[in-house]
């Protein structure tokens, strides 16, 4: 029971995979009650319109162009107002629980909701959150790249709504927070991260110090903040990383089969990696602005836009919202620095 | 043909599993020429000794005291002059061809080898490098730690030590060289790195632009460059990962086993994830300090150490180090910028 506003032209595989993953939810889910809303330039509007005429629930809007992939996000928006993103975040802030999805630019669509949602008092600048597998459950792991140079207090910012995420999401009384940093003791990494760890030990009840980067799959903490440039970077190279093992996987795989002529399929043995796969996830929340925005790989096929009309269907079920800005009314406002 | 100089205290899971690694090189490699000197306090040099005996090409020394994990770099350098890492690097000065090999802390050894072996001219900072496994072959990525809030100009000369890297070791005759960002456009990431970006176009011939971390896989360049703060996460980021991943395969192939009995053991079907498993592999290069120093994973077992010793000879014999005395001669000295 809620409002989906698609970036169809968003991501390297738009429209047809966004169009695909579409299809894929409506087909799949049970969901008969939401409305999805699709913004797309005139002639993709024309062209997939009759295919989606059996589904009674989808809506399409003709936006005047979209932010490229390459596209600068500020430039874009000036010259622009009315692309897929602003079009579906403008659509998005005249009905209740609505969640907006976009594969597209990050920067546009990062800078797009801030300036159509706006932010929620007492946040400077808005967080990508994304909950990553680790050996106990999952840990809520940000920024992913929505401030590549954050200030001091952004990081406590980070910390207080990973903690909300983690609540809500996930149901964990009381995360324990912990700071990505090259080693364990207190004086570890650049001034600034040190200056956060002793900004987070004073104001943040449940920091569990430093973290580093093998540390994070143990599960330790349930939230690890970052500044957006290393977590973007750390989220790409996981991925990289976890193709290239899927790859040597299905080699090896392969080379058994043909041992064992039985198996005449197994990619159904790769399934247990699927949570390792950033490009088949259900893309991060972008944490802090006034609504739901959830912003999908650049690569994302069907199955994550179908994996995040899901998800943002939880999400908006949560009511993660009201909760984030419950609490910024009552936390004290933090100086920048 | 080399001399090592062996940390026998540094690491996690020392002395035990260092000089387990030192048997393992000796017993596997037909290395009789070389000799192996070890250092470790007199308590262990005692225990272990008689355990050599049948070994002739060992040497043992008697350092007080060590560097450990938890300790500060400085401030253990300024104390004592005599830890095994400070013994094994004056050792390694007096003679030609020597290899100095530690599993200990990293800060300690970093700053050890620069007052000890001393800097190569044209050299502010020395830098960690290692070679990490992509579709193609390897890429050299560097700074994995030894400098976490560096210099634009650093930037530059890791390139320069990167790409001798790839040539010596790899036989790479013009190696390619990429800046790790978040995105392949010139404008991305924060300011010192779109700095970093203009030099390296400006003074680097075969700079191929940024690299974002799942291309980093692709193999689409040879020598990847990063600060020390984002290789050192990102390293340890790649063994949580891989870690967790290898305990899900073997879930996977044991709920397989239980179906195919005649399968008795599986380990062997692991194997091929070794070159990801950076616990197992063979250290990294310290590069820019005037001698060849192996910095091994802190938590380095038998494995890692032998495979530290096979490398260090490779390394001795490639005259790398030469090489990049030669090349520093004929290089403009850039400013600290």
């Amino acid at each position: 029971m809620a409002n989906f506003f698609i970036d169809v032209m968003g991501g390297d595989y738009a429209p047809d995979e966004i169009l695909k993953g579409v299809e894929k939810y409506l087909t799949e889910s049970n969901d008969t009650n939401s409305t999805i809303h699709l913004f797309a330039t005139e002639e993709v509007v024309n062209k997939y319109n009759p295919l989606f005429n059996k589904y009674r629930n989808i809506k399409w809007y003709i936006a005047k162009g979209f932010i490229g992939m390459g596209d600068k996000p500020v430039q874009a928006l000036q010259e622009n107002h009315n692309t897929t993103i602003a079009m579906a975040l403008r659509k998005a802030t005249e009905v209740e629980n609505a969640v907006v999805i976009s594969a597209g630019n990050t920067g546009g669509v990062v800078a797009s909701s801030v300036l159509t949602l706006g932010l929620i008092e007492g946040v400077r600048r808005p967080v990508i959150a994304c909950s990553i597998p680790t050996k106990k459950s999952n840990t809520i792991v940000l920024d992913l790249g929505a401030n590549i140079e954050p200030k001091i207090s952004d990081f406590l910012i980070y910390a207080k709504l990973g903690k909300l995420y983690a609540q809500k999401i996930y149901g964990i009384q009381n995360p324990s927070v912990g700071l990505l940093n090259i080693g364990e003791e207190k004086g570890k990494g650049p001034r600034i991260i040190q200056e956060v760890h002793n900004l987070l030990q004073k104001e943040e009840e449940n920091f569990a110090g430093n973290i580093e980067g093998n540390e994070v799959f143990e599960g330790s903490v349930n939230v690890v903040v970052c500044d957006g440039f290393v977590g973007n970077i750390l989220l790409k190279w996981g991925e990289g990383l976890v193709e290239l093992i899927k790859s040597k996987i299905k080699e090896k795989i392969e080379a058994l089969l043909g041992a064992m002529p039985s198996f005449s399929s197994f990619s159904k043995y790769l399934d247990f990696l699927k949570p390792f796969d950033y490009s088949e996830y259900g893309g991060a929340l972008l944490m802090g602005v006034n609504g739901y925005c959830i912003i999908c790989h650049g690569r994302s096929k069907k199955e994550t836009i179908a994996n995040a009309i899901k998800k943002g269907s939880e999400y908006a079920q949560t009511g993660i919202l009201s909760s984030i800005k419950e609490l910024f009314k009552t936390l004290p406002k933090y100086k920048e620095g």
